[in-house]
């Protein structure tokens, strides 16, 4: 490899500042190379940590003056698709969080406009892919030593959230993770979708009624739920069960250093994604950052993967209102074909 | 207390021979007083067992013999009504291993016989209600100390089947058990039941198409998932997950010695029920005993309580064929106040 | 088996009343006969849990009365010689506390009274042998599935202490207990102990200097320590990690209702001996009256193994003031052969 | 910070190739700017794997050349000295594996050489203290929420050795480690050192006697044993429990995925160092990195800790013949000020 890699980080908020200080301090052969964020403040405090990067209000302004060699999109899903044209039009790799865009035509206009360049250029930010537990598991289900995967039992649970979130995000902010690692670690895409209401957390903001109990079935017939929480309080906790034929694994339980105090024997629990999936945004960002410098591009879920989590996305929300909402993708075109379930 | 209760075992199978091993080795105040068992070589075998104990083709021999002060029927479900109507007759405590009948017929019939009595004197023998996890879970429920509960996640996973185990039997067998304990642990009633169906084990015999989900929706809003599987190989668990509103609790999980062998850490895990609820059993046995030697009669699930849960059976067997099931209870009557829920 | 044993408890202070209840309530095949205390509100107070029981000021009245079959001793070790003598002389079947005696010399004089005798009758109380964890990693230590055992890891933690604990009382009344339990896991007599001392526990009365780590050699060079703290605090832990060639076993891990609340992930652990080891307790009993009722009258460890651990304490006492002090067992006379470390 | 640093690494074997990747792939801020390896096999392979890296025979030459801002020195320990005398007469910033030097002599003469510059230069890479375990333990011990440290249970396990690995070496290559992480989890230095032999591993090569169990006393009284095991078999284990007034800490227990299998419930167990602490190693050169980039030179233990960690090696060899063997250091220098158990 040659010289570092200036990447230009769209947005300073919570998310993109955590990228800069991670391309900054933890990533090998990259470094930011422009920060976008029209917010003034939030410029200036991420330039601070990024010596030597340009500060830009639009992504078009940092391409022109020739500032970045990649993009990384980590403003919220409405302002993705605005910056992903410019940066397709200047050929530009691009990892962009979650989700590609906030729906499916807009994911599918990303994908025409993809398709116009010799290959992919957009990876998706869905960081589970990364984490060693998730990838341990979907080993364990591809060499079929314990059986065929006959069920996926996920637990997402969050302590609380924030007060933009709506009923909708339940599906499109937290299961959204789930629609993109289920089938990625089950080899089989999503058919159908079933969302359950179990009694209400008198805890939530009135406007939620959650937790909900989502179900999930598969192309190749794995039954999958997904039990979704926003106010369970006692911390976070992304977890997964797998039933196969002649035995069960089990991922997402506490570790680290374990204390005896108070009669009672205890493991600290996560209380934020920031620390379960610590590693695995740095993983993921460290993969993505080697397979663009050596001419790869991408190196997890690309566009059409984005757009097929928009699909079920699309189908929860609907199924948010009762019912088992179908989900019919269209054949991966050959263009996306290195890419997807096989990644 | 004075003498020790005489009990008359119905049934020298291998149920019934673990309970005259129990009665006569672990629990104190009785003794097995009868053996009734058309089958002169298991009555043989058990009467060996048991030095005093009588033998009996039929129990109306033993009750006229004077044999028995209470009976404990240890027989395949559809046999329990003919042995039900002359212990009633003879105003005899009854422990009677579940269920109380094969249907809500039979049980309505057996709950008016019983209400001519002066009080309850049916026990049905959901040993669940005695294991010692499962009691402390329904205490944490019951302090409303972690909120409100809003999901009960269970798993009954079984290794393996006998050849005369048959599709129904996965509710009237196995879901059994849940449709007992999980109102007790709850405080409510079943609203409703559901099917889902995930992939096939192709280890299961060819007859069955399991695992299965079961959702059960109860009248407090409480949504109950059972992952019932009965040929998943590995081993034989019971476990459940509560979610409250404000955290977790699990029962179920291996414990014992723990090994480092081979580059992996672990424990063994159970392979039959007779183990895992090898304590439940003898809990409840002695706590029965306890009861009726002290004019209680009984201590746990009563023949309404059995009832209830032959509805929730009829509701389950329907719905293996799909749709959601409602089940509407009667009213508990007043004669079985006492028991129940609250037990 | 015919009759009830009548069992004699000597002792209604809180391991005597224990034992009353335990007899009584969950005992197969045993009732208790008689209660021997002096203390008068004592001695009603046991009577009144066990319906039938004569009360009685010294044993010797209770034997002349034929009110008891056998005798269980629950005194403080200081009182057990002056109802031995008697029972022995009685040729009763006795179940006596630990310690044997508190001292090797009258431990010698039990040992010869008991020989006058056609057979041992004497079982010491040394409870552990009956935990199920303990007898599964004896099982293990004794196929030699793991290899050969090198070394034993005790760890004996006590979350306070009453004030009439002393200092040597670290070894005699709860080292005393790894003394026995540690040659019958391992198959070998101990040769050496030593006592390191760690920095002292400043919340432990200032009378005692605390924890101890003892340092035991057995004769077949397993090297033991025995981490003894009595003011730790968090609770009540019993555990062992056993070294084998190819492996670790350990034993003693929290269990039970695990919980997720406040950031952590919990279970509980034991706050006294009466919970951790509350089943062994019922299957040291119920098997020692199983083996008085067939007429083998001891099955577990008998007085040599109780002369034996006298001798231990005794150089771990010494140990307490420095050094490496040899224990010298005389060789187990015939007449105690079929107990001891093969039982 | 500026331009990336250019590290020279010295030493291309296992060790030293595992650092060239780490450095190339997975550390921000510095790339291989030279191989320092005599044999022309292993350097070219280290080349291979770090384009544009230099190759030299000598460290001298590659000073010489102007290649290099840093060393990092992956030789064994007898080979430090020939390297650490060039390198700081060029004033260059070092990490240097463990041990500083074999013996106490040597390392003597290296901080009298490091004690001419102007601040410290040398980081002995004791990699435990970037364990992110090892670090939750120093800090609850800091703030003394669990009372005062009494006790350090260290496990030291590994499944085999190679064939040079001497009698010695479970000091001076093994126990080394313990040497440094103890003093700097409890803020206290050795004070003496004993080794007790409990019964040989006879899978051990014949030359070696082990395994062992190592005492050590700090200077504040705390206790520290050391189960110094090599050829256990079953796998690679680091772990440590600590003893304080009101409870327990453990670390270094395993995680990760779970599975159910056969009739046992298992988790994967290392079987090497380099799994066992590849984020720690990553930790370590990476903050490594940044101070020398900073100008801090050092963020670890100095070359004083390294020399206090060789004046425990020789008492602890000594010790492998018998007794207690005390070690008496001299007082830290002004000049190292900042560094040790501080750090």
């Amino acid at each position: 490899m040659g010289e570092q890699l200036r990447v230009g980080v769209v947005g300073a908020g919570m998310m993109g500042a955590d990228h800069v200080v991670r391309i900054q301090k933890r990533i090998s052969g990259a470094r930011v190379g422009a920060i976008i964020e029209p917010d003034a403040g939030r410029a200036a405090a991420a330039v601070a940590t990024a010596s030597g990067a340009q500060a830009f209000t639009r992504v078009e302004d940092a391409i022109e003056a020739g500032a970045v060699d990649a993009v990384l999109i980590a403003t919220p899903g409405p302002f993705h698709l605005p910056v992903l044209r410019p940066a397709l039009d200047a050929r530009l790799p691009i990892l962009c969080e979650k989700p590609l865009t906030p729906d499916t035509a807009t994911a599918w206009e990303v994908l025409e406009h993809e398709q116009q360049l010799d290959r992919p250029h957009i990876q998706v930010g869905f960081m589970r892919r990364f984490d060693a537990e998730y990838a341990a598991l979907r080993e364990l289900i591809a060499t079929g030593d314990a059986g065929e995967l006959l069920m996926l039992r996920c637990l997402h649970r969050n302590p609380s959230v924030s007060d933009s979130y709506t009923q909708t995000m339940l599906i499109t902010d937290s299961v959204v993770h789930e629609f993109d690692v289920v089938p990625w670690l089950a080899g089989s895409p999503v058919r159908s979708v079933e969302v359950k209401h179990p009694r209400r957390n008198s805890l939530a903001p009135d406007r939620l009624r959650e937790p909900i109990l989502v179900l999930i079935e598969l192309e190749n017939g794995v039954l999958v739920d997904v039990e979704m929480s926003v106010s369970v309080q006692f911390g976070y906790q992304v977890a997964a069960e797998a039933v196969f034929e002649r035995g069960i694994a089990r991922i997402g339980q506490p570790s680290g250093l374990q204390q005896w105090r108070d009669a009672r024997f205890s493991v600290g629990e996560h209380v934020s994604y920031t620390t379960r999936f610590a590693a695995a945004y740095d993983t993921q960002v460290q993969r993505w950052v080697d397979a663009v410098r050596d001419g790869r591009l991408v190196d997890g879920p690309d566009a059409w993967d984005g757009y097929l989590v928009a699909l079920s996305c699309e189908a929860g929300v609907k199924a948010l209102d009762g019912g088992v909402v179908a989900v019919e993708a269209p054949q991966r075109p050959d263009f996306y074909a290195s890419g997807g379930l096989a990644s």
